[in-house]
């Protein structure tokens, strides 16, 4: 390669140096610093933030990625070297779209809103949150105006964590899953109800560690390039491809929360471990996409962590190891209790089923609020009649309601990614089975070996480049479908709650 | 203050949180980071410090310097404005004196060059070593020649970790000592032994960690402003001066280890935490030298930590921790095992009483390198024969002599501070007991404040406002003296041994 892309390469390396830096000190700040710490780091991360933005977003930068452009532009659009230039181009041209008087405004907003957002929570207070709702609305709006967008304010966001996306591509996906799981649902809500009390007892918390720790190693996240610890709000985070991290809960009368917290995470850490070596230091050594993302820890979490199959390997194990609370209880009722459905008001403690319908109420709430259909302070009322549509139950409170995520203290455009992960999961999912077919067998014998090097060949080493509509392509060799996941939901229901 | 002043504190400030997010990185690095992270991490820490030292160097810096020199010039040497602008002056010139080829060159010796000792050490071949022991040699000539000096070649290299002091000062302090001591240390060892079986016990660790933490905290470290890790080289590390942690590490079999490796390191942390707010954000919100940092560690570790008073409030709480162990042994029994006095071969094992005659030994050898008078061949024999004329111990082989330190594999000049702070420690402390009489029988009450806001008062919060021997005159009345450390020790080990 002649020099200017060399020198590209040199400025990215130095710019993600940068950024790295700013995940050791956000992975700290969420582990181990002291509650002291936290003023001065805030202004830490600041000035790394601006430093990393000033060298990326400079006009120097814009000549150097000209003249790399020009050099690179013979090369094969799947090369890494055309990859590299094209998708920081993308970047480039996205983060200097954002004037640093925006930027400012929007770190000023998401710091005083999420305070405010805390208490009006916990006081079940909508009304103390709701002017800070109408101004993430009209900051999402003047984010979406500053991108530019062809057709839908929601474009303009979506494209920041699911590249080449639209909001008619979610409408669609969206639609196809309303539709055929809303009445899924109400099927399995009338049939005789799962009991997982087994999972509700009394679970020694160091012996969940220990647990989990086994689990996620078995599946293929490697501890020597990572390690797993305790938070408050479970994230993975890769400080460099190899060193990346967990962190999960522990609720010591439920076993679920960490068990497959943890297998969640692992699937994120899997996908940052199997980065491609020839795009490390540069933008594109990271999950594709938010969606991509959430498809591999959802992929190891439901697919693999809650089948019949994975059990019947580590069921013994966990048997042995808490002999009091699972010794007689019998795998298949293991089972139907870690999967059972259970419409209810809370996102982050939804089951696999009802999940995507939390999903797409705030997707459609979003937009609503973004193109003038619904005023903020009908937001509660809107809330409580998708809820009442889409999963027949309605939360008595703002609490468990609208007021329920963190996400709307700061920006809007950010949950699409979390059902779309089930959808691309289960489309890699019914690809990888077709192209080993040994993989169902292996995973029954607690070997995972087949599938983590199938997802890493296909999925993990490309990290951002390509955009998630090509690499479900070139993956699957077909565009973006429900319908792998709607199988997928019917066959593994139908085993719990009976045909459906 | 006018605008310069105020452009450079912004700077500073810039600068600091840099030099703090590489902190950051270093605490994780030596602590909790998984192996695979290293090679990465050698690279964001770099990225991080050339970022630094170009943001200081540059001349666009200087400028600004310049200014707010100009715009300072009629204030009080104490303001902080001035002092601020001084010091930064200081730090400016001195770092502008290396050019990065010999910054570059210095780094890439320290990395080859450790990993040589490191493994020389563990084989006791010198001989491997010699090499690199030699390049050290060159290397800090070199580094003195382009800091430059008056009169001695170790003139330049002290004056970074102990601005102001110069080898002259030194000979003068260290042959006051060695005057003393070694006589001293001769009568001692020509006495009845002390019996220090009771500290070499099994000690469950998680009761001394719980242990060391009640110590420290009641001291006065601040845990809402830091936190106590295991690693394998004890360090403090200030991340912020409200985010300063500690590190220890844990012998099974050995009390001592920890719990005074602990209390050591909290003198250090104290320091740290203590430094005035006006000083934020700039280098001198940090210990004012090497030697400065030791004497609060040494002073908590040793005067205060290993006197009787000391344990007659703590000793109960140590016997109800480990009845076993201790709980029949009398307190002056266990005062004099933590005293013991015992010419060894390593320096980090030490007694307080021997523990000098490693420094100036090393000293000794520094100087006799620069000058010439000493060659690296003859580096281990020169070893053997000063710690035989001031210990009357002879290492049986160069592991537990010349080959000890990793200092040497990178440069020469690092020792003279530990010799120093416990001469600052000892004047400090007979200063401290004059001002405030009640200080001895508060620590009989386990009582510690007056003892540390004396501390914060007269040494913490000026951090590196004032150099080494303008602060002992300042908080003494007096120029630098051995007196009070001499004084000390006769009266301390004159209660372990008899009268001395």
């Amino acid at each position: 390669m002649a020099s200017s892309y060399e020198a590209l390469r040199e400025r990215l390396r130095t710019i993600n140096n940068i950024n790295k830096a700013g995940a050791v000190l956000a992975w700290d700040q969420q582990t181990y610093m002291p509650p002291g710490g936290v003023h001065d780091r805030g202004a830490q991360l600041a000035t790394l933030a601006q430093l990393s933005h000033g060298m990326f977003t400079g006009d120097d930068f814009g000549e150097l990625l000209d003249l790399a452009e020009d050099e690179v532009k013979d090369l094969a659009y799947e090369s890494d070297e055309a990859s590299i230039v094209r998708v920081t181009r993308r970047d480039f041209e996205k983060q200097r779209k954002l004037s640093a008087d925006l930027v400012g405004r929007l770190r000023r907003h998401a710091t005083e809103s999420r305070n405010v957002w805390v208490k009006a929570r916990q006081d079940d207070d909508f009304p103390a949150f709701a002017p800070f709702l109408q101004q993430t609305v009209d900051l999402s709006r003047e984010t979406a105006d500053a991108y530019g967008y062809e057709d839908r304010p929601y474009d303009a966001l979506v494209d920041v964590t699911e590249p080449g996306m639209t909001t008619a591509d979610l409408e669609e996906i969206f639609g196809t899953l309303r539709e055929q799981q809303v009445p899924l649902i109400k099927e399995i809500v009338s049939r005789p109800q799962v009991d997982d009390s087994v999972l509700h007892q009394p679970y020694d918390e160091a012996k969940q560690e220990a647990f989990g720790k086994l689990v996620v190693g078995r599946l293929g996240y490697d501890f020597n390039r990572g390690r797993l610890d305790r938070t408050v709000h479970p994230f993975e985070i890769a400080l460099s491809i190899d060193d990346v991290r967990l962190t999960t809960r522990y609720d010591p009368n439920f076993l679920s929360m960490s068990l497959f917290g943890t297998m969640h995470e692992s699937g994120h850490g899997m996908y940052e471990q199997g980065m491609g070596r020839e795009l490390a230091g540069t933008g594109l050594a990271r999950g594709g996409s938010a969606g991509l993302h959430e498809s591999q820890s959802r992929l190891w979490e439901n697919i693999v962590g809650r089948s019949l199959r994975f059990w019947k390997a580590f069921y013994p194990e966990l048997q042995r190891t808490f002999p009091d609370q699972v010794g007689n209880v019998p795998l298949e009722t293991f089972h139907k209790a870690i999967n059972k459905v259970h419409p209810s008001f809370i996102r982050v403690e939804a089951d696999e089923m009802t999940y995507n319908m939390h999903i797409m109420l705030r997707f459609e709430l979003e937009n609503d609020f973004l193109e003038g259909r619904l005023e903020v302070r009908d937001a509660p009322e809107a809330w409580r009649a998708r809820m009442d549509e889409y999963l027949g139950v309605v939360p008595p409170n703002d609490r468990e309601g609208v007021l329920q995520d963190t996400h709307w203290s700061t920006m809007l455009g950010g949950f699409a990614g979390y059902c779309l992960g089930n959808v691309f999961g289960a489309q890699f999912w019914e690809k990888a089975i077709a192209d080993r077919s040994g993989i169902p067998d292996e995973i029954e014998q607690g070997e995972f070996g087949s599938l983590l090097e199938w997802l890493q060949q296909n999925i993990y080493r490309h990290g951002r480049k390509y955009q998630p509509k090509e690499l479900v392509q070139r993956v699957t060799g077909k565009p973006i479908s429900t319908q792998p996941y709607i199988r997928y939901l019917k066959a593994k229901f139908s085993e719990i709650y009976g045909p459906l």
